[in-house]
């Protein structure tokens, strides 16, 4: 497939999903107003959509309809914007840009950012029982999303992110001494397997979950569901070590983020464990081994073939 | 019923939910080991299990089974206490005591608490969707709670209660200028009005949606949920009320919390609103309309009606 033609699908999705978001929020003047015009500030400030244009592909790979897989997509978009407002508080990463605008908390204040974070979360899980018509369905996604988004997915890979620095304000060991199974060591946040881990869950968890609901809003067989989940769960690890590389060498404007802002402040990568060239290595392996879980769709996983093409070209 | 025979049952449904929702949590050990500590420490506090056991008096009101009803009695306990903890962080109410604790982010940092609450509402959903057999049922109750805990709700009725302190720190009118539909003025916050409305959505909602989860699971018809949504409503509300008195006179052993604190940071109360003696007044006639609405179903309803004196009682 021409990457001028992949761009030219991603964009229209882009649009299409830009569209449903807006609809799905009151505006924002509608009682209680600000809550809503918090949220509709951080989830309509134009993000890549990466995570529900993986699940409409998805679905659209296995002859689902656009229409039914959007409101499964726009709940995926809500619940990763609610994981960036609070990943960004001061509290915990501290971000001051995403997505090229101030932090939510830096407009509305830190308590309307954890509340509209909260909001954004809880309603994506209104949302899928709303429009989703096969309520068996929407029970089964509500499941799978909130297993990817809770303490054992992306929560518990944001805990394991920020555990250094509960280290450096002197509580971690009060924590661990609370938590008699976990075996610390002072290098448990050292080593590759515990930057996988935490990409795993912080990041691939949500990726693999919008892959995976696509694939069960569109009656996925289970080795198709096999086949796909193989493919999400490489080409989420990928995204985040591509993202990763992204913040060496990105400016502010493309990344809409502050840039080096990992190095800065110590927080684990990829490259802070190989190297980058070992990790753009890892990254190519992982894009390739996603593509080979689709080839028994042969030409109908072109675009979900492109879209693995995509995450690596961004770091170029 | 006598008073005793009811506080003898309340005590024994709160032993069964305690236990129930030790057994929904991993144990401490667990990787990622903290945040499990962290919503355990919270979870586990000794709460009045309110709403829960609500859940399982109406479901048994209908007929319906304890064992059914549980999980989504706990899925709403799990969801006040993460209420609790975000909103007792230092940006939102700065609490240091809660159920005779210190405050989650008190033992394990800010960053940590404000985890522990976006993972015990996100598990929230997952345990109705794992553990309701039936799932139309389990979709229809994530739905219900969901309303209840986000914007139009819960967060909503946190949103207009923390108005006052947005004012405070001058960027109210950044907001209310991105929100041209909100009719603001500058006593909006200082009417009786107001005051229910914030209520009703941070309290009586999910009093509510406790109510009519029980029913739902239980198979109630929709005559029976129309007076038991309006049992709910009225309990809720007298809840809150009660709830503000109590403050007023209540010690720090009594309360678990920090007692005067509403009136210290000019928290907008009833008793402020509208005196303390006509909030007594107006708690009273809520809780005869509340139990005025079960006598439809005669004998049955006589846990809930003690429930409802037993709110009032608190006070007293």
């Amino acid at each position: 497939m021409q990457l001028s033609y992949f761009k030219k699908q991603f964009q229209r999705k882009r649009g299409q999903v830009n569209k449903y978001l807006d609809q799905c929020l009151p505006s924002a003047g509608t009682f209680p107003g600000p809550i809503y015009q918090a949220m509709r500030y951080s989830l309509l400030a134009g993000g890549k959509r990466f995570r529900p244009i993986l699940t409409i592909l998805t679905a659209e790979l296995l002859g689902g309809r656009m229409s039914e897989a959007m409101p499964v997509a726009a709940a995926l978009e809500m619940i990763h914007t609610y994981s960036l407002i609070h990943d960004d508080l001061p509290v915990m990463d501290n971000d001051d840009f995403r997505r090229g605008r101030p932090t939510n908390h830096k407009v509305f204040g830190e308590a309307m950012a954890i509340l509209a974070g909260d909001a954004l979360l809880t309603m994506a899980f209104q949302l899928i029982t709303d429009k989703v018509k096969n309520k068996n369905l929407a029970a089964r996604l509500v499941n799978e999303i909130a297993k990817a988004a809770g303490p054992d997915g992306m929560v518990g890979g944001q805990v394991l992110d920020i555990f250094k620095d509960i280290k450096s304000k002197g509580s971690l060991g009060k924590i661990m001494s609370l938590s008699p199974g976990v075996k610390w060591s002072p290098d448990i946040h050292r080593g590759e397997k515990y930057v996988r881990e935490i990409h795993q869950r912080k990041t691939a968890a949500l990726i693999v979950a919008a892959v995976r609901v696509g694939a069960l809003t569109a009656g996925a067989r289970p080795t198709q569901l096999n086949n796909l989940t193989r493919y999400a769960q490489n080409l989420g690890l990928a995204f985040q070590v591509v993202d990763d590389l992204l913040d060496l060498k990105g400016s502010q404007g493309q990344l809409g983020k502050t840039p080096h802002k990992d190095t800065r402040v110590g927080k684990l990568t990829y490259q802070a464990v190989l190297g980058e060239n070992e990790s753009w290595k890892q990254s190519r392996d992982l894009i390739t081994a996603a593509k080979k879980s689709l080839d028994p769709f042969r030409s109908r996983a072109e675009m979900l073939k492109a879209l693995a093409d995509y995450v690596l070209q961004r770091g170029n």
